[in-house]
């Protein structure tokens, strides 16, 4: 199995000496997984140029982290950008635009994966939402238990602008955040709201203004939980998540997916936005 | 099939010239829909005097009205009263009172069949509300994706005050809009909201003063979607609503109404009420 | 069956001439119930020294009383306690650490019993919480319809630092009050709330300086269904609940605790705490 490496080094941030943790970990470009010595929470850096895309490769790292830092017994997760503008701009387009049918597959069922494993996950998981996050970004943002962003970016559930349905488990997912009203706008009009308003709905608990300033709040976040039981908590968490979890039948989604991404009028959609995408 | 006839005619409000569409639908006088040329949208007039109350009649011109909404491929549908003070009183007593068996199957059937049909679907909604909307009133209102009303008006699920409970689909209506919190009380004690404090609670959207500047703003609100790409739009809506359109059991539903209004204490209290709006 | 003692009396509060009521209950010095002549409305008073730690008997006086006010046809019943800092400190310890088998799972059905009835009880119900409501108390409150509640106290559900998982329908129960995003960061943080901050987001709906006051707001809360009928309030509330009562899988729940208390981390965890109670 095919694992990040867990690096474990100086935190500028939290001003805490961190000493690289020998490890059994492979390296990997695409996922960076650095764990505080003093504050013991990983974060987890997507490292995609340009944007960040998900394609198959990012979610396997991605799945990967995840079971590094269950494994590891962190005391939680924060997940971040490496990049300046972009958390996520959300699933790689190439992965749907004229596919190959198994690594379609793959492509989808790890990403129902990386969500099980981080929305159901036990540890507690903060979003430093330090760029854009549509589509994809946003879901991987919502499914963490806190969200702290800069300003001027943009956040949301776009798909419907995109002529494409967000599967039933994103639904559910903003649903754990926000009331059902506000849901369903978003939803329908496949809004993405600026940090302000996301804030001001509670899509986003606060605004900050650099990635450091984000990741101290999500520290200070996870930091809440520091004297709560490790296990009863994560009991208690996926107790409460349990439902939505549950909701996902993977393989019923796995065949709507394929069976969508082949209509033919979703590759010509597809394809005009791959095109318009590649003028940019 | 009984259809409505759709009648575009000119629309003072929009400025917009409008002409007379060729159709193949039957006239009514109880409900009147009118496509508006250039927005494409449609204005479903309830136009039943004296109050709009739902009886068999009245149900089966919305039902066709909704379906020559979808068929018509409209850009949307604005649900609205002809009546100056009143949207509709709900459900007409004299459906219920001393029924005849066969019609009452019928009328219920029949509401079931306009709600499944208004709040799942696929085209956007909105409702005018130009007047009182009381328990069924409400749940036409609320079925719809957005409301807009005018002041010093009361809308609310009254049927406890009545002695009678809403069906459960009556309540997962009111819960796609409002807090479990709200609805629980609403329902509870069969408040009827001022249109302010509907406004306040989110039951009503937007307050403005006359029935042209209501239907401005709902033909504003499906506007937001003139980009949104069309079957996107429905299947999401549809997918979000879903759940509270699966619980209803139409065969069990209509089975607990015909027990229940034919229970010797309904049928009383029935009478009762019957013989007060008499005086009125 | 050992019913609690109705007692009518002179209810200084509302000015009332209230007569003791000839009836077939028993008298218990765990639970008294009271029902004011005017109002029609019952107070239960939890009165077991020293903190209202809900252990087999006052659990029993409970569900007896609950039986009572149903029986008895009282307008509403208002849950309050005898003690002047706490309302209930939650589940009576020692009924957990280092248990008898069979007594276990009496403690625990009986609970399941209580909540059922006090949830799905079809009168209104409110509580003045004229102290203290961790855990099992802040259950108690939150499964009436109202809430009311002294300042510079605390409630919430604070399991989790306990290092114990509230069960699913406390979670429930919380979340027919508060939003999701609400309950889930309550709950995992096991989060008490100071009564202004309970105020804030919803857990309690009004703020008053006496139980003389607490008692007093509500009965006028309850007083709001005088003219509501009684059957089909009761009706419609219970609808409303019935997916978080019908969630409860009794056997499967008692199952779980009695497998969660008799772990041994668990007994441990119990034990340390118990000893930290003494202390004080």
């Amino acid at each position: 199995m095919f694992l990040p490496r867990i690096v474990k080094r100086m935190s500028p941030l939290l001003g805490s000496r961190m000493s690289l943790n020998a490890c059994r970990f492979a390296s990997t470009d695409l996922v960076r997984t650095e764990v505080d010595d003093k504050t013991g929470i990983a974060v987890v850096t997507m490292n995609r140029k340009p944007v960040n895309s998900l394609n198959l490769e990012l979610l396997r790292e991605l799945s990967s982290a995840l079971d590094a830092v269950e494994k590891n017994k962190s005391r939680g997760m924060i997940l971040a950008s490496s990049l300046d503008t972009v958390f996520s701009a959300g699933l790689d387009i190439t992965e749907m635009y004229k596919p190959d049918q198994a690594r379609l597959k793959d492509f989808w069922t790890t990403l129902q994966e990386v969500w099980l494993k981080l929305f159901g996950s036990g540890f507690p998981t903060a979003a430093a939402i330090n760029g854009h996050a549509p589509a994809g970004g946003c879901l991987l943002a919502m499914s963490c238990e806190y969200r702290v962003m800069r300003p001027n970016l943009t956040i949301g559930l776009n798909e419907t602008q995109l002529g494409i349905v967000a599967p039933s488990w994103f639904m559910s997912t903003m649903e754990n955040i926000l009331p059902r009203r506000e849901v369903e706008l978003a939803l329908t009009l496949g809004k993405m709201f600026s940090t302000e308003k996301a804030h001001e709905i509670g899509l986003v608990d606060e605004i900050v203004d650099t990635k450091e300033e984000a990741l101290a709040k999500c520290t200070e976040f996870i930091q809440l939980f520091a004297r709560v039981p490790r296990e009863a908590r994560a009991l208690t968490k996926q107790s409460f998540r349990r439902e939505a979890l549950q909701k996902l039948d993977r393989d019923q989604d796995l065949q709507m997916f394929i069976y969508l991404v082949n209509q033919p009028q979703v590759q010509k959609g597809l394809g005009l936005y791959f095109e318009s995408l590649k003028k940019k």
